[in-house]
C-alpha cells in the first residue's frame, strides 16, 4: 500500500493524511444553478472530510458525500433526478472499496430516497456485485432504507429541461455539450488508514428510455476502486464512458505509472477522440494525488486534503471548489 | 487498423485472411457432458468462420456463432441456460464491435429465444448501450425476434445443478473451481476487413438472486472489442470479472505491447490473485494473433484461422477444438 506519509495526527492509526474530492456532474451548468451546484459540492466534500478526519472509513465518508449530493435538488441524482421518456425517475448508484475490490451497484431503483446507499448495502451484504431495480428495493426494505413517493424526486428544474429537450433535435453528443443541464454526482476517498474508495449516483439522462442502464453502476465505468491504483468517479455522456471504460483505463494508466491528473486528462481525451463524447472525473491515489478534469463546459468539483497539479503541500483545513479547473475558490473549513 | 496481411483470397475487399475463436464457458465440465461441449464450440466455430469466409462482417459471425451455442442445451445460455434462486431463468447478452466501440448489451432478459439477437438489436436500433429485461424484450417484440415459453429454456442439465447447488455448502470460489457445471458462451472474430468483436451471452451463475446482473452483458468485464487493441469474450466468476474488468484489462495490456495470449494469461492471473476468481478469456487482434487462457479446470474452445501461441502459419482450412489449452483436436473443414 502507498502512503502520503503525511499524518499530522499522533494517532499510530493514522498512517496518512485523508483526502476527499466529489463532483457535481460534467454538463452545461445554467447561469441561475451555478452557485448552488458549486455550494453543494463544497458542503459534501465538507462532510465527507469530517467522517475522515475523525478516523471514518473512505466508504463512509463516500457514501455520506454523495448523500449529500442525492438531497440537494440541484444535482442529477435522489432528489432532482431527470425524468426518463415515461416521465417518471430510474436511479443508478456505485460504490467500491479499494481495498478488496468489493462493490455493490444498483441500477433501474425507484423510492429508495438514497439510491448510494442502496449500492452500500449491496457492497456488504450480498454476495452479488450488481441487482437491478426490484432486487435492490426488495434488499433495501429489508434494510429499512427510507423510500419516498415519486413526487419527491421530480424538481421544477428535471421538468423544464424535459420540456426544452422537447423542443430541441439535436443529437445527444450536441445535447451534452451545449444545452443546459445538470449530472450524476460522485466522490473518490482516501482515509488515514490508507484505503480508497469511490461512490456515484444519477438520475440517468432527460428522456431516456424506461430500463436505460446508465455507466454510473457500472464498475470499471462510472467508477472504480483500488488501493494499488486509484478511485475514480466519473461523469458525462454515459454511453461513452461504457464504450471505453473510462474510470478502469484511468486506473490503468496509473498502473502503467501516470499521475491520477495525467491519467484522467488522457482518458478523457481518448473518449472525446474515439467515441465523441464529452464527460470528467475526479479520482485520487494512494499518496494524495488528485486528478480532476473536464471536456465539458463545466463540471461542479471540491475536494479537502491531498495534492493537485503541481501542489507539494497539503491543505486539509480548507475546502476547494467551483465549476472550472483553473478558477476556484478556496475557504477555511 | 493493424491487419495481418495473409489474406489468400483476390477480392480487393479481402485485406486480410479472418479468424474467429468461440468458447463454452470455463468451469469443471462433467465428464459426461464433456464431449457435447467439445463439438459443441467445433460447429459453432465452423458455424461463424462461414460467414467470415463469404465476405461476412465480423459482427455477423459472432452473432451467428453466440446463437448456435444458445440454441444448444450444453451450454448455459439460452436453451441451457441455469436457474435462479426461483427457478426461473434470466439471460444476459453483450455485443460489442470494434470499428466505432458501440455496443448492445441486455440483462435480465427472459422468452427471448436468443438474447444475443437482442443484445444486436440494442447496438443497431438503440442510441443507448445497455437496456434491461422488459426493455429489451419490447425492443426484441417490436422486431419480431422469436419468443419461447419458460419451460423452452429449463434442461435436464440446469434442474440437476439446481438440486447438487441446494445439497452443497461450499463457496461460491470453490464452488466455480471444482464442481461440475456449465458456463457463459462467447465469440470474438477478425473480418477479412480487418475489423474485430465480441459477443457473449449467458444464463448467469446457479441459484443467483433474481435481479443479479452477471458481467457478461457489461462492455469491459464480459466482452471489449476495438480495432485499436483487440476483441475479447470473458467467462468465469462474474462478480470477481467485474471487479477487475477482465476484458478492458486485457486490451490494456495489448495496448501497452502485450501479445493477446500474454494479456490474456497476465490478467486472468491478477484476477486470481487480487479477487481470488478463476475464469477463461479468449481474445483476436487485428493481426489476427489468438489468445485463450482459463484458471478453471477446463473451458471448451474452438477457432479457425489466426495464430495461436508459437504458430507463424494460419491454417484456414481446419478447425482446432477442445477442453484444454494444451491437448486439443484439429479437424477439416
Amino acid at each position: 500500500m502507498i502512503t502520503n506519509g503525511n499524518s499530522s495526527s499522533n494517532d499510530p492509526d493514522f498512517i496518512c493524511d485523508p483526502v476527499i474530492v466529489v463532483h457535481g456532474g460534467a454538463w452545461k451548468i445554467p447561469s441561475d444553478i451555478h452557485e448552488h451546484s458549486a455550494l453543494g459540492v463544497r458542503d459534501a466534500a465538507v462532510t465527507g472530510h469530517r467522517v475522515l478526519k475523525n478516523g471514518g472509513s473512505c466508504i463512509d465518508a463516500v457514501v455520506k458525500a454523495v448523500e449529500a449530493l442525492e438531497d440537494n435538488p440541484y444535482f442529477d441524482a435522489g432528489h432532482g433526478s431527470v425524468l426518463n421518456e415515461a416521465g417518471e425517475v430510474e436511479m443508478h448508484a456505485l460504490v467500491m472499496r479499494g481495498d478488496t475490490c468489493d462493490m455493490g451497484g444498483c441500477l433501474c431503483v425507484k423510492h429508495v430516497k438514497n439510491p448510494v446507499k442502496a449500492a452500500r448495502l449491496i457492497l456488504d451484504e450480498s454476495h452479488h456485485c450488481l441487482l437491478s431495480g426490484e432486487a435492490a428495493l426488495t434488499l433495501a426494505r429489508q434494510h429499512g432504507l427510507e423510500e419516498r413517493p415519486l413526487e419527491y424526486f421530480i424538481t421544477d428544474e428535471s421538468r423544464k429541461e424535459m420540456k426544452d429537450y422537447k423542443n430541441y433535435s439535436a443529437s445527444i453528443h450536441e445535447l451534452f455539450d451545449s444545452q443546459d443541464g445538470h449530472d450524476t454526482v460522485g466522490a473518490v476517498a482516501l482515509d488515514c488508514h490508507g484505503n480508497l474508495a469511490c461512490a456515484t449516483s444519477t438520475g440517468g439522462i432527460n428522456a431516456q428510455k424506461v430500463g436505460r442502464i446508465s455507466d454510473s453502476p457500472i464498475g470499471g465505468s462510472g467508477g472504480f476502486a483500488d488501493n494499488n491504483s486509484i478511485a475514480v468517479s466519473t461523469t458525462g455522456h454515459g454511453e461513452s464512458i461504457m464504450k471505453v471504460n473510462l474510470a478502469r483505463m484511468i486506473s490503468m494508466y496509473v498502473e502503467h505509472g501516470m499521475s491520477p491528473q495525467q491519467a484522467t486528462m488522457k482518458s478523457l481525451n481518448h473518449m472525446k477522440a474515439r467515441v465523441g463524447g464529452s464527460g470528467g472525473a475526479i479520482s485520487v491515489d494512494g499518496s494524495g494525488r488528485v486528478g480532476v478534469h473536464f471536456t465539458t463546459q463545466n463540471m461542479s468539483w471540491a475536494r479537502v486534503g491531498g495534492k493537485f497539479q503541481n501542489e507539494t503541500t497539503y491543505s486539509n483545513d480548507c475546502v476547494q471548489f467551483g465549476t472550472d479547473c483553473t478558477n476556484f475558490r478556496t475557504e477555511k473549513i
